[in-house]
């Protein structure tokens, strides 16, 4: 039985269960919550090995990554060695994300590395086979997009992204060409290429109960992409986007009634005041659907350094509700990342969800942080490197410039040394 | 005549007409702002060579980066070098927070090193004196303290961080630890240390009329600092914290009576959620001072990526209000930062600051994001990389992978390669 249908019967599934210890929640909540659709049990029904996560209300806030081959530096190994960073570094899923090479191989080499749960975009397979076969991706059929997405569902792949708010209405709408950095999503390209090609409507939107069998064979969480989410903070929640989304919303609700769990993808590039209206407004449009947002980025100036903005943007999204942050790597927009990016990408991200999480949930997120406030104020470095977040960084740094005080910020100019010099004279 | 008082008599300073050209605010208004001291002009009025630089309401947020040796990496031109680094990459103003070696030196090379506003911590070096001629920082003598403060003036320091809120009634009330981590600021530390060994008051609270006499000698700013901010997250806006701001507030009232420049120095460690708060309430209590804040870091847990948490926490205050950001490098908690360090602290700051400017002042802060996002839609790389935040870096990425398409993420599935095609089959 699917976790939503159990749900709506009272039962908590093994995962349920097993979430509800990890997460200190009641489990008759967190059933309820499954049940309304507040939270998602991302785990392929039909897969035998690999892990599961829960994402959603009142939940801890999770960190996707995302791997995958180009058509340029197309090595499946190396995407396997990225996913498996990411996995080690504290990432709660792994996107496959390949358009170059065998496809089919890197994404089942990447299912059998990692046991966080794994999503793809079917529909760049779909685009780059049509490509490879018929001389262009706007030749891909309806079927080929439906025969791919059960590929990859029957493969145990657990969450797919599938781009069924861009309307061919809102295609049109688009054309008037009032956007800075127009459509930045590839599935919303492809389709939005695909629409204008045939003049015919999306099929993943003509076609959604269809889609919707496919899924609920597998259990599948839909990860409602946002194919018209701003490229340029000047972009950010223009009609396009709120447009999409509002077709969303009604599609969420056909994912409930159908039973199959569904989450909402956001945006992008979004100014740092925009965020939590964007995050209240995919709460009220869809209905408290969990939010999986990318980044966001909240300045367009900084490639290079864009995992920075992405966590300065995922974090405030965080705090004001998005459930699931996807990491974007200091090589976006300039290249493929290496494993180094990856790993950076995991952390910030990571960072930015604890954050989130101190803001959200208070006293309960915020026991690690006494744990190393307690431990730096005693001045034990060992404890210090155990319990940060990436403790070999932190051992490196450490051990840059050789110390025999212990740390060579401040010598034996450390606040811990020199106001406990006094107060211990005044206790002595 | 100081900036303040050629102000009040509505007269525009060299410095004041420079500032609202290059911001593009109305000179009239620029003028009220510092004569009530809601924006302060950087700029020790006795130095020969030098810039300045505005801070306070309705400026572009600026960047503070802080370098200096320490007693056990000391290396005079290592810590230019990193000045020199951090105004390349875009710092407004550099602290020199040496602990080790001479000084007087280190003091000297960076003023003659860089073009932006220097500031100290003078209590350092009168505390380091003491150790090293009388055997211990809290033989300092309330000379000691002023002597030090005037040579760094009479060196041509612009600003100066002086913890002026720390009375002894607070150190009483610390006494009771109730808290995590302490007090975290050694100007704090050797402070808190110096009135509990004389049982005496803070000298810099004692005698504060005899500091604004020295202060208006050069037309320096003072830097109210916060000996008592939040060192975790779980002791941000304690009583502590609270309490001193509020003894700040009262002698930023005296600073404005006396026609010295004065801004507000703040935590820290702050959850997410309290930021915001926290800025607003510095606004209220200290009657629109500038407000420069350190960090702050949204969470304790992750030493080695502490620049991420600055920028994150940096972001949200500047957004809601602060002045002047403090960056914080990868290394703090750790050890001292390299160069490569102070550049990466910079530009995370950086980043905070530009995304809290397209927060607080909307169009006009997004030229450049603009700029960025047309050429990133029109493929052109040489301008995409020459005004990134970063070009060296940028560039370093984008040509790690030999590319043909442009670009190693996506190559010929580039979003807008996928879309124009279709587009221009269209048109013609």
């Amino acid at each position: 039985m699917s976790q939503i249908r159990a749900s709506r019967r009272g039962e908590a599934t093994e995962e349920v269960a097993k979430l509800a210890e990890a997460e200190s929640i009641p489990v008759d909540k967190l059933v309820q919550r499954v049940a309304r659709g507040s939270v998602v049990i991302i785990k392929n029904a039909k897969k035998l090995e690999g892990g599961f996560v829960g994402v959603g209300e009142g939940l801890r806030t999770k960190v996707n990554a995302n791997v995958g081959t180009s058509p340029e530096v197309c090595d499946p190994n190396l995407e396997v060695e990225k996913a498996r960073a990411a996995e080690r570094f504290g990432a709660d899923t792994v996107m496959d994300l390949s358009t170059g090479g065998d496809l089919d191989e890197v994404r089942r080499k990447i299912l059998k590395a990692v046991s966080v749960p794994v999503g793809t975009v079917p529909i760049y397979q779909a685009a780059i086979d049509a490509a490879r076969r018929r001389g262009a991706a706007v030749e891909m059929t309806e079927d080929d997009i439906f025969n791919t997405i059960e590929k990859h569902l029957s493969d145990g792949v657990d969450f797919i992204t599938v781009h069924v708010g861009i309307t061919k209405e809102l295609v049109k709408e688009f054309l008037k060409g009032y956007r800075v950095a127009g459509i930045v999503s590839r599935g919303g390209a492809i389709t939005a290429a695909w629409t204008l090609r045939h003049d015919a409507e999306n099929p993943l939107y003509a076609r959604f109960d269809y889609l919707l069998e496919i899924a609920s064979e597998y259990d599948a969480v839909l990860s409602l992409g946002d194919a018209l989410r701003p490229g340029s903070v000047l972009d950010a929640s223009d009609p396009l986007q709120i447009g999409e989304l509002v077709t969303i919303g009604r599609l969420v609700k056909r994912c409930r009634k159908a039973g199959v769990q569904c989450m909402v993808e956001g945006p992008g590039h979004v100014p740092l005041d925009q965020i939590e209206a964007n995050v209240k407004m995919e709460k009220t449009v869809c209905d408290n659907a969990p939010f999986y947002v990318l980044g966001p980025l909240v300045t367009d100036v900084a490639p290079g350094y864009d995992h920075i903005s992405a966590a300065i943007g995922a974090a405030v999204a965080g705090a004001a509700g998005a459930d699931l942050l996807c990491y974007v790597t200091r090589a976006e927009h300039l290249g493929l990342p290496t494993v180094e990016d990856v790993i950076e990408g995991v952390v910030a991200l990571r960072i930015a969800a604890h954050a989130a999480d101190i803001a959200k949930y208070g006293a309960k997120a915020m026991k690690w942080d006494e744990e190393v406030s307690k431990a730096r104020a005693r001045l034990d470095w060992a404890s210090q490197i155990k319990l940060a977040m990436d403790p070999e960084k932190a051992s490196e740094i450490r051990r840059r410039y050789p110390s025999t005080s212990g740390c060579t910020m401040c010598g034996e100019w450390c606040v811990y040394k020199v106001l406990s010099q006094e107060i211990s004279r005044r206790r002595g």
